[in-house]
């Protein structure tokens, strides 16, 4: 191996940098599959089950057919041309695609389209986020991204100057924010979700937690709230989104909004209130607050992960700051075209006398309600566990069960180098073949161990996967009950 | 507009990177384009051209059949159950969407993938790059990217500490290069091509530039070579080639090989060598060299850029630098699937026997013959005017002419406040609407000027831009002749 370049002289952010959704857990689980494909039988169980990620399309879960109908003819527009296509593809697909590629400039899907996302499905996003919100949305705040992380990545480059810019998170979240920051070069500033109230928000913690940091000479610059929750699932009541609105612009910070979970709700009590639509209905506008908000193709019912869309929308930055985050886009050149398609299909959907109105209904309603049920039996069957309390997931995809561990499994864990969430997540997996990540991924309040769970697998195989997962536990507590 | 955030106190790394592919006069470009929708007559001209950028889909070349026709298969894969879409799909496109599918976990082109993109698309560009080079290439070695760009930014990532770290970048560059530098907080240490020898690179320059900045205290990590290059257009020998190899191996420098360009050769006496074969075939193996390539499938004669697919072919790393570098893929998640299917067709197209072979060549071939008569045409235009010397466009998609402009022109630039190739750019466009980069974008000797001009308008076209650009360049050495 060439001597030049070893991990000793590597930039050392990016050896700070952890995230644990993809962590040592996955590796080992990818190389035990390897080992099922290689010597079926060898493992107490048939087949790894990824709960570690929010992935649906993985676990069986299937595209919603308007929107594939589009992309394909968008993909091979020359199928526009052939009467055959009437009987392969719904009318309303082929006049969408029709449309989406009238806006292409030269039609060419295949082109680099303008820097913040091709203008006309950006058009298509700000009406549907107007229509969304009640308030108006402007094309030239979208910019279209591959997926949400890119968005979150740039905002982090803007702002961090280095290790005195701090970025106020929740404890726990999710670890694209903790690495990104550590990517950057910045401090993490934690504020904790309270689990006792079902992962609330309090404004007094937040408070808490700028002042101390400011004292400390950090210059906080931003506030993170993932809404609804990840790794949580909590979904935030609209006084309380108001009170951190307000905080944000009385203490002159950025509010990074990840929405991404906008269409991810369970409970019927809540519902899903965009930051932007607070502010604006408490008189806020573009002098009151800098705001973004990101939303993905990859999670709500449509779960397109690998299509890499999203997009982020901007308010209330001045225009020599926006011109500054057209530049790091534009180095990048633009998202890919298919995910841009898909983020305007995503937020413009079939409507009410639409052809594919019934169908796309039928199939959205089917996944929501089925992940409800999912979600539901999963947090069910972890609070009737010994040792195991679990708040409802009220939206997104996960759970975030606290496992109290005896004080012998602890012990173990540290005999084993581990932390002791990772030492239990890593014998689950060893035992199960159910992959989740340790609750020390995201963070949680010191000397509570946690572990995400998504609530993915599909509804058949829920109760296989809570048979093994509470054989397992019990046998774990009986090992190491004290 | 809130106060938190202003321009003063952004990253300041993010500020001093500069972008001239979309810079000023791109977007003075798009306020003319926007002027001529809503008054058209207005401008001395009916249409922008844009020949800022290597984006031939958006100056109308069409997509290979064969790739679009799988892309659509693979993103509504139930077609595939359809007896019509044999008269829609040719037979082999049908066979590689099941092919392809089959190698995806789930079927699920909507899933996430593994970090460095599928197992069973990696093979097949591996594949690929073995055929191409006769030398064996390694599906682990692969690391399917949103286009080149992400796979330079994350080498940069890796290998900048500091701005005492420093990346031998070729002048002329691809702005890529110095915008990731900046933004990673590192430094650019140039080497200059020879504009006399047809661009040529000396190693006795790059030795010496090497040692200029070792003599300053810079840690230089690695050399950029883009070959074919750009903006520069020439394609290097083979024996210059294996200079550089043995350069990087005695100087213990990582090379990064921007090879993005490997199907852009426009003349008989030269060839593609990819740096792998190259050090391959001096029998350099994983101990001898850190070489990273990148390719892109937005190049070439596919030209895809929208579709964001690329990859990043690395050896001679350790095993504890690999899993670094698998880290930051990792947070990103993974790249786009759409433009992972498309990687994989690229470096495998149809072949001989195969039903779209026969179409396909001919849809290759077309395209990039037409590009080498565009190339000669402008090449010729260009040495035919006055105070303008061009380079032969060996390979990639531009032209690099040198402008010998007039004394009286760089003092009503300077006076205007611009670069004088900025200034010419600027006049050009607001004369023709022809759109070019100013060569002070890519870097070029001090006291010369340049413009980049790419050579992708459809070729109907050519006569009439050399005749737009020919009276602009009569009438502006006119207006500033001594």
């Amino acid at each position: 191996m060439a001597a030049s370049v070893a991990v000793e002289n590597l930039n050392p952010k990016v050896l700070k940098c952890e995230y644990a959704v993809r962590g040592e857990i996955v590796i080992h689980a990818q190389r035990m599959q390897q080992q099922l494909q290689n010597q079926p039988g060898s493992l107490p169980f048939d087949e790894i089950l990824y709960c570690n990620i929010g992935n649906p399309q993985s676990l069986g879960q299937q595209p919603v057919t308007f929107f594939r109908e589009v992309l394909a003819l968008c993909d091979h527009p020359c199928l526009l041309e052939k009467e055959e296509i009437k009987s392969l593809f719904s009318a309303d697909a082929i006049s969408r695609a029709k449309q989406i590629l009238a806006t292409i400039p030269a039609r060419a899907t295949g082109a680099y389209s303008h820097s913040q996302g091709i203008k006309g499905l950006r058009d298509a996003i700000a009406a549907g986020i107007a229509s969304r919100d009640g308030f108006p949305a402007n094309a030239d705040d979208i910019f279209i991204t591959d997926g949400a992380s890119p968005g979150v990545h740039l905002m982090m480059q803007l702002l961090i100057r280095n290790e005195k810019d701090g970025i106020l998170c929740p404890i726990p979240q999710y670890p694209l924010y903790s690495a990104s920051i550590a990517l950057h070069g910045g401090t993490l500033v934690p504020y904790y979700l309270d689990e006792k109230t079902g992962w609330g928000l309090e404004i007094s913690d937040l408070k808490k937690q700028l002042e101390d940091a400011r004292s400390k000479g950090i210059d906080v610059r931003a506030l993170v709230v993932i809404n609804p929750g990840n790794p949580t699932g909590q979904v935030l009541a609209e006084d309380n989104q108001c009170d951190i609105v307000k905080f944000c612009k009385n203490e002159g910070l950025v509010l990074l909004a990840d929405e991404v979970y906008q269409e991810n709700i369970y409970v019927d009590n809540k519902k899903f209130n965009s930051f932007k639509k607070i502010a604006r209905s408490l008189g806020y506008g573009e002098d009151d607050l800098p705001l973004v908000s990101f939303q993905s193709v990859s999670k709500g019912y449509y779960g397109e992960c690998g299509k890499r869309g999203g997009y982020m929308e901007i308010t209330g930055f001045s225009a020599p700051v926006r011109e500054q985050i057209y530049k790091i886009a534009s180095v990048n050149l633009c998202s890919n075209i298919t995910g841009q398609i898909l983020a305007s299909l995503v937020m413009n959907p079939p409507k009410v006398g639409d052809e594919s109105f019934a169908s796309y209904k039928a199939e959205k309603d089917g996944i929501l309600e089925s992940l409800a049920r999912r979600a539901k039996a999963l947090e069910d069957a972890f609070n009737n566990l010994e040792g195991i309390t679990c708040n409802k997931a009220e939206g997104a995809m996960y759970l975030f069960p606290q496992i109290h561990l005896p004080q012998k499994a602890i012990e173990a864990a540290k005999a084993a180098k581990k932390a002791p969430d990772a030492f239990y997540a890593l014998r689950l997996l060893e035992s199960t073949g159910i992959v989740v990540v340790p609750g020390s991924g995201f963070g949680q309040v010191p000397g509570t161990w946690h572990i995400r769970c998504t609530i993915l697998p599909q509804e058949e195989k829920i109760p296989a996967v809570i048979t093994r997962f509470k054989a397992f536990h019990e046998a774990f507590m009986a090992e190491y009950r004290g």
